[in-house]
């Protein structure tokens, strides 16, 4: 007997980074670009963006942040004045020389030599130092803070080796940042975003993650504390979803970001910065997607449903879709997680093998089909995407009764299913030799919990086995031990993983 | 008798241009940024953008299209490939040429110059040719067609005398590209947009626009037909407020989109582009704003009401604020234009004349005072922004019950003054003498309406009198006359103004 065929070549088992690449395909979310490293986000890709930036925006609304815009150039001297910063960005941004073409005399186009700035444009990596500079302007006095700015842009990073949505030159994201007059207020809001994040990860992502600090080699430039979300994709490497930042007085200082204090003293405010990116929805096919493509938690499907018209002649066409219609019109009454269902009719003359299992690809959470027949027993045939076997008939009133339902169960049941997985991937390991094993080239690996002592002894080790440090958990238990890597006391795990 | 005092100063007739400066400031709208040319959009300034994009995004995805995401930067030789094109912007554009930053050895950075990019990169001014070139790639056979896409984006344009809104380097605007297999088609849609954007400019702008062709002169580069929707300012300057352009085959020529024809035939495909910007919310506020500030149409204020609760005691405080709050979720509970009314309570610690001039110079719609005597009497002062006088007492039920009529009422009056001061701005003339007259630098002038032939004639004298054809509007009627600059028979009057 063959293997029953799937839809995406080759399978997870297979070649797991080659699936992630047909998954993305098939699904029609993005392609590679004429301009190296670049991306184009496609209609359903990008759909799946903004449903993630619509739930997000009115989470950091809710948390009283307001959104602004501020310049995609920085100045190469803004870079300068954060030395730890500019050691970190520098090495890979995109520089603007000139501010005009002109023909080349060979009949192509050159850089102007009389248009060259006098000061080097970055375009943004990252914008601290640009919003820091602004925000300098705009606080005076104790009564002006907090501040809590939210932006929405586009960043560039130059990246030598990418990956569709997990590491691009161009990618989208939100860059929070906020200024306040107290440490702990800024390490409050620091902290305040990573739950925001991590409850939009395990609720609309239905991908469970770790909350915890970062070690001070994977720290942002420039910061005193960064914390992440870090999730386990299926091949059982760990993802960073999502970071925020306490940054201490370090940007404040190197923008000028001073404040008159109640008692009167001119002191430096402390800010923070938080960010999550188009990594996500790489983040979201890896944790869910299988061998027929990908699959999508329902709260951030573009289509929660998609009926497809079956009819061969021009009279069973005349009773189907209309039929479809009203199916579609009953269950947009509906309302799934406080918003109408989101159906489509997809009755596009394709073959209806073909046409389903794009939807099947396209990770749609039902696929709903309706012929003559189905008509004349009231009934529709229901997919669900995330469940094997065939569509089964449903009652057409019961459908609609029980749709919004389907999906909450369907969220829950992907959510839950993530978390198995990652259960099972996750050990405590108590010595060197157990880490070497659980890292081993050919061992499948997976979240170990270890005791350590962050520095050159354990750096070495982790780059032999092209492993990371993916954070200190906030919540695991405070317990002494021993560093595995030197033996010197630990006070607390941290989690190992090999990573994205 | 000294004339009555004005939040802003200079007042529109002293000096429009610095009135228009500081209504931007007073609002808290933008601000001049580091990077020169480039403006931070402050939170204010953001939501109404926010309003903008929201409203808009449904209007063009109601009419079909999808959104997408097409890289920040475009090869050079892309915009060799276009001739028309690239005499309209190569003058005009931010161009990347390296990619890493070092050390200068003097303490300072600069482009290394072992990372020089073999082909520079353009940031976008627009993007029909690199989303051409994607294009290329999705289009096959006519069953691709049509092609229906809108970006939401950044996009940069080298300018040299920028005004906040108005003209910047680098603006936020959204760019729709189409593809199809006709000319008819593709004509259709051009105009579509067009009504579109005429549609959002009427209704949730309440700013009249004229919907007309341009000019060959005034075409979009490389495009066969530029419409555009122009409105008319208070200093009777015309603003060009969105454009929609026929391209024709030729940027399917140069970027290669072809498809089989239903019969078989491999042809280039017709395309269009069209889009509006941030420059939006310049003709916003130039439009209604007075000596006072940014005046709002509701549809697109961030805010429909803000309540001053009046105190002076913690014992009144504690009457107060609570009625405030009830005041607040009651007229939440109402709907204005299919969406709860937004109101915002103002509880800082501020003077109370003081902020009440802030949220007069922001715009909003309607003020509402609320004091101990107020509650007692079962009443609210209510203050329209868009009409002069003081603030007059409603009852609180009333109020309530009526404050979505009141807001459809602002929305249409602000139509309505702007409508009324076009009309008295707007001439026909059939003479070169009246036109010089009309248009002579201590005239008011305004809108003209005059039969024309396109010509270097005509371009001489407008460049004398600074001023600029508009369009060719699509609903005059067809009318035989003689150019008034050279005496040729012309078939259509054209509009003539200042403009922005």
């Amino acid at each position: 007997m063959s293997a029953p065929k799937t839809a995406i070549t080759p399978t997870r088992a297979e070649n797991y980074p080659e699936w992630y690449q047909q998954v993305v395909k098939a699904a029609d979310l993005a392609e590679n670009s004429d301009v190296r490293g670049c991306m184009v986000i496609k209609p359903w890709g990008y759909a799946i963006w903004e449903n993630i930036q619509r739930r997000l925006d009115a989470m950091f609304k809710a948390t009283g942040h307001e959104n602004a815009y501020f310049p995609l150039f920085i100045p190469m001297s803004f870079l300068e004045k954060e030395a730890q910063h500019v050691e970190g960005f520098a090495k890979e941004c995109a520089v603007v020389t000139h501010h005009r073409l002109e023909p080349d005399g060979k009949g192509g186009l050159q850089p102007a030599p009389s248009a060259k700035l006098e000061e080097p444009l970055i375009v943004r990596p990252t914008s601290e130092t640009i919003i820091g500079a602004t925000f300098a302007r705009w606080v005076q006095s104790y009564r002006d803070l907090p501040i809590l700015i939210n932006q929405w842009a586009n960043v560039v990073r130059w990246e030598l080796r990418t990956r569709m949505f997990l590491r691009t030159t161009e990618f989208l994201w939100q860059e929070g940042h906020t200024v306040h007059a107290s440490a702990a207020e800024a390490q409050a809001e620091t902290r305040q975003m990573l739950d925001v994040y991590a409850d939009f990860a395990e609720g609309a992502m239905a991908m469970p993650v770790i909350k915890g600090e970062k070690t001070a080699g994977e720290r942002f430039p420039g910061a005193v504390a960064t914390y992440s979300i870090e999730a386990l994709m299926q091949d059982r490497k760990a993802l960073q979803a999502g970071t925020s930042h306490f940054l201490g007085q370090n940007f404040a200082k190197a923008q000028e970001i001073k404040f008159q204090s109640e008692a009167g003293e001119l002191e430096y405010a402390w800010t923070t910065s938080w960010g999550v990116s188009t990594r996500l929805i790489g983040g979201l096919i890896m944790t869910h997607s299988d061998d027929d493509g990908l699959v999508l938690p329902p709260q951030l499907a573009p289509a929660h449903a998609v009926i497809l018209p079956l009819y061969r002649t021009p009279e069973e066409r005349a009773l189907v879709l209309p039929y479809c219609e009203s199916v579609k019109s009953e269950l947009a009454d509906q309302s799934y997680d406080s918003e109408p269902i989101r159906v489509r009719i997809d009755d596009r003359d394709l073959r209806g093998g073909d046409k389903k299992w794009q939807w099947v690809k396209r990770g749609v959470p039902l696929v709903l089909e309706i012929g003559p027949r189905d008509i004349a027993e009231g009934k529709v045939m229901v997919k669900r995407r995330d469940l094997a076997g065939k569509a089964e008939p449903v009652l057409r009133n019961e459908l609609v009764a029980t749709a919004a339902s389907r999906l909450a169960e369907i969220q829950k049941s992907l959510f839950d299913r993530a978390a198995t997985l990652r259960t099972s991937a996750t050990v405590e390991l108590n010595s060197l030799s157990e880490f070497n094993d659980y890292f081993a080239e050919s061992a499948p690996g997976g979240l170990a919990y270890c005791h350590f002592a962050d520095g050159p002894v354990m750096e070495e080790k982790l780059k032999e086995l092209k492993c990371t440090v993916r954070c200190v958990p906030l919540d695991a238990p405070r317990e002494t031990g021993k560093c595995i890597f030197t033996g010197e006391p630990s006070p607390q795990r941290g989690v190992f993983a090999r990573a994205y």
